[in-house]
């Protein structure tokens, strides 16, 4: 499907480019060797500080890359201030320091003007895109391809999941662990494939339940912050809810009182050391009498929960957000439908944001 | 008054404490020289990289930390994950690192644990509280003293303005501009008490238009994406409003597409660089139809703006945040007196949060 194509029913593209996922994270892996390539590069040079920079769910994407980077190679990775290398033009000193610019279009201006003064400063510049012909990829040293193929919906879906692959290949990599990952993320795909069906069944149900919800909070921790930030963009983009992404101890520190019965939580438990915070956050979210659907791969171990939505467990575990994003994007979909927007196109949003 | 002693009316205590923040930045100033000679320790053992956590509005406050070591001695400050260290115990390299642990009482136990670790793995630490005999304290090896005095409202206000002058005066030492920035921090304490009384009367006006809102944006950019946090926090614990801060680029990457008339958008605009976007992203939502508060230095420039609430410029502009924060908690604090809300103790909250 070219975008010149005449669109189907509202929110087919959405939903199509949802059930690729696995397919389009095993053409990630094609990429394997260059990823491994680049990460040689970085490690020759010993660029330890990683900045990564992005919008939207490329961003959100980063929030996992601080995990990833910082489980496997045990590299500081941080989400780098666009602001204060563009717009205040500070002169920080970036040798040392290894760029990973992410834009699923390569045209996102102020990440391509971030990665042009990054280059300049004496940083290692990386392009994570979709589009390895973009003014990104050219304005960086290296292009880590995302190879999704185009996506149309407005939303990211495909790419985001790809982006995740990505950042988790190539902190892998700088820890010699590439091929573990690489297996990981095929047995991922495999994993999800298997999953969509009844994920969709029960999403599906699941939408009917929150018609009517405005608000909602998003809680994650860890490797599952970046799922909890991804979903919530996703309930906003494309359902028009309120939707908040917060650590699970944050929702502790004063946005719990905003919670009554109205405003549901949605909850990503995932088997891994956070699993003890994120069940403490949703009894203290059940105590203001909230609603809670708990998801990833640890949803039966939450209590109090009204649904869950477990997934399977893929090896290694830092791997699971690639499977627990999966009923939040179906559950968008389902949810958009009965609301009779179109998730493929929603009002206010192009494809390409060209916003500073 | 002291903890023990009787509260008065719903949202006295909160009130009280705003209009006693030019005081309680005065009090800080009086730790001058200690920040100095914590400056020269850091300069002398040239820890370039400034890991900051905490949780609420003191993590709020580290988000203007990016800026004010950003901007003055030109160092790369993030807000680090407390989950890498304290949850999966990643030994991360932290020589080099100043790491400064943020928490008002002291005893925030992940803020707490991670500076242990950071201290052990070779970080240099300071912790920022307003109880210098409090576990933090003792555990970091510097301590800056906020001396707001006692802070008996559960939403922080004259914590998280000292906070914020603490790490501007931290960061000015680093760059040979303490006299300045302390200057600055006096004439910004003037500027408020002046600007109190007007903004009361202004703020009061303006929440009685907000009655029913439910959910909120609010965008900044820069220095002020630290206040647009804070506004948002104080919005969702005292008005139990579902209050998101975006920075304004940010909006366009999705959000915008949730806005409507009933979802307005409070925006703060500063003249700085960053003012460009902010007026952008509040023309955007006012083509979604959402209503538009402007607040900050550069109020009045943004165009299409329902309600303005500007507040003088101090000097060096990057104390702005100092003040901009000022008419969120005003408004904060007129829109739970008319809900019928306490301010003062929100349901669901305890001052000190002792949640992991």
């Amino acid at each position: 499907m070219s975008p010149a194509e005449p669109r189907g029913a509202p929110g087919t593209r959405f939903q199509a480019e949802i059930r690729e996922q696995p397919a389009a994270l095993r053409r990630l892996l094609a990429h394997d060797a260059e990823i491994a390539r680049i990460a040689a590069t970085v490690r020759e040079r010993d660029l330890r500080l990683v900045r990564m920079v992005g919008h939207g769910s490329s961003d959100n994407a980063a929030s996992f890359g601080v995990y990833a980077f910082g489980l496997m190679p045990r590299w500081t990775a941080l989400r780098d201030s666009i602001t204060l290398t563009v717009h205040y033009r500070t002169p920080l000193d970036m040798s040392g320091s290894t760029v990973v610019g992410l834009s699923q279009s390569g045209q996102t201006p102020d990440v391509l003007e971030y990665v042009r003064r990054a280059r300049a400063a004496g940083a290692f510049t990386i392009a994570l895109t979709n589009d390895p012909a973009s003014e990104l990829a050219t304005a960086a040293e290296a292009t880590i391809p995302l190879s999704a193929e185009p996506e149309l919906a407005v939303a990211a879906t495909k790419t985001y999941v790809n982006t995740l692959g990505a950042l988790a290949l190539l902190a892998a990599h700088l820890a010699g662990r590439g091929a573990e990952v690489a297996d990981g993320i095929r047995g991922a795909s495999e994993l999800m494939e298997e999953a969509i069906p009844e994920l969709e069944r029960t999403t599906s149900g699941l939408a009917r339940s929150f018609s009517y919800t405005g608000r909602m909070f998003v809680i994650g921790r860890g490797v599952e912050f970046a799922t909890a930030r991804e979903i919530a963009l996703k309930l906003l983009e494309t359902c028009r809810i309120a939707a908040e992404p917060l650590t699970a101890t944050d929702l502790a520190h004063g946005p719990v009182a905003a919670l009554d019965p109205l405003f549901p939580v949605w909850a990503i438990a995932s088997s891994d050391n956070t699993l003890q915070t994120v069940k403490e956050a949703a009894a203290r979210a059940r105590r203001m009498g909230a609603t809670v659907v708990a998801s990833g791969t640890a949803a039966e171990r939450v209590k109090g929960a009204a649904f869950t939505v477990p997934v399977p467990t893929p090896r290694p575990a830092l791997l699971s957000p690639l499977l627990s994003v999966v009923p939040g994007q179906l559950f968008c979909a389902a949810l958009s439908q009965a609301r009779g927007l179109d998730s493929d196109a929603p009002h206010g949003l192009a494809k390409v944001t060209l916003a500073r």
